[in-house]
């Protein structure tokens, strides 16, 4: 496996893929220079106006609802389909759904207009995201949902299938599900189910 | 006084407080991780449509109008109003008040419309909303009001007495009052005057 | 020149002359830090309703179209024309110039609009901007363009000339050109030809 992992990594180096992001302003600053840390191209670009070019010419979209507002609501949906009509993979971090109605709203529309490649969150925002009963408090996954980790591997598993794309849940043991196979990484570090940012970063 | 602020901060560690910050994009890095370091929970939240919905879930409010502009400040006022309207405390921290009309107009507006439980500053911006004649240059302290702080607390507890409102003055010599006692606590960082992010952080 | 270089930074720290940026929400925590540790004083004010206010009260502005929306791209407008009213020097990064049409337009309205003072980019963006075929890839400087800089200072000089202003083209060696000279720094650092927060710091 660490050795699989040099090799991506060294292709990643390799071909400098261009990864735009719509991103929060919050961890904005550590999602681009993880991006370059790993040998790629970070690209933030969340104007109406050039969104959809932008992800026209990426290797891969990054769409993270961490302070989304009506501005830039509408460039994720619009650079998400730019990256569906080319192949582009995209990547979606639905940050604090379940804590407002905005929150849930935009991440119910960008799952039904836009085919992901990964949905990344933490355990209640997997939960908000499958339907499930969540207490999503602000962007940190609950207490409750961090102790009860018990059913995390099928919720990955069984929206991994229903969604057609690999859901991963961040937290103390990260699980990884395509839809057939379950993967569980023991990071050990529990405050990774909350706000840290991670949000580029599905490898660590 | 190191006990009680041990047995404060152990408070905020247990309870993990939702602290929803409203602020600008230059430090709200730096913001979140403060937050995160005394042990309480940042979220981030600026959209119009969901600013109250978050100021009501949260345990306290931080208004910052570093980088304030059209689509943030009546953010600002729905967050603040939803607050009051649950009880929930609020800081505004009026960053470059004097700099600008924008800035003069939008920090008599909020503290107009808005019930604070903390005012913050520096010498400069907290003599501005005092209604006194200030030299504010940009976000950072003049020089003149940063030499002549004899008044520093007289000024402090008499806003903080019209306010109703703890008022801190940040320098050198930070400046707390609540409308009876002053309270000085020799920093000796001068350049806390100046442009920093302490926005969220009344104790250091 | 390093005794030159001294003198000028010293009295930078002298007149601790405020700097007014109009910039992107990656870089900006690190614009101000720079800034600051210079001796100089940052003030980021990007609303229409007071980028010309605070453009008037700067001792420079820089205009960085890092993440331009169509909120700021007036506001840099409206800044560099307040700053050409009182003569003070405006710096502009025409960052991802050549990868999108509103990038394209938006270089191509601040230069017609705008007298600049410093023109700073790496090759690919300077290249566009000269109005030569170049290869943009997001906000970073094209492979090809960073391994042939054999023209990079007649471009420089002849833009320079051009444009009535002081050309850098950020690199491995950086090249700088009023119009008549052409000054080289092997700063022997690759990496600066692509995204770094060097924005706001022409010298280092």
């Amino acid at each position: 496996m660490s050795n699989d992992y040099a090799i991506l990594l060294g292709k990643v180096r390799e071909n400098k893929p261009l990864v735009h992001h719509i991103t929060n302003y919050v961890t904005v600053n550590d999602c681009a220079n993880v991006t370059l840390g790993i040998g790629a191209s970070p690209v933030m670009a969340d104007a109406i106006d050039e969104a959809a070019d932008i992800a026209a010419i990426a290797s891969s979209v990054v769409l993270n609802m961490g302070t989304l507002n009506e501005r830039t609501i509408p460039s994720m949906i619009a650079a998400g389909k730019a990256a569906n009509d080319k192949g582009i993979p995209v990547v979606f971090d639905p940050v604090g759904a379940g804590a407002s109605k905005l929150r849930n709203d935009t991440a119910a529309r960008i799952i039904g207009e836009v085919k992901l490649s990964v949905l990344r969150g933490n355990i209640s925002e997997i939960k908000f995201v499958a339907g499930l009963q969540s207490a999503t408090k602000g962007v940190d996954a609950s207490e409750s949902d961090m102790t009860d980790t018990s059913g995390a591997g099928q919720l990955a598993k069984g929206l991994a299938d229903k969604l057609g794309c690999v859901v991963v849940i961040s937290g103390a043991v990260d699980v990884v599900s395509d839809g057939s196979k379950i993967v569980l990484s023991k990071t050990g570090i529990p405050c990774w189910g909350t706000y840290q940012a991670r949000d580029v970063c599905v490898h660590r």
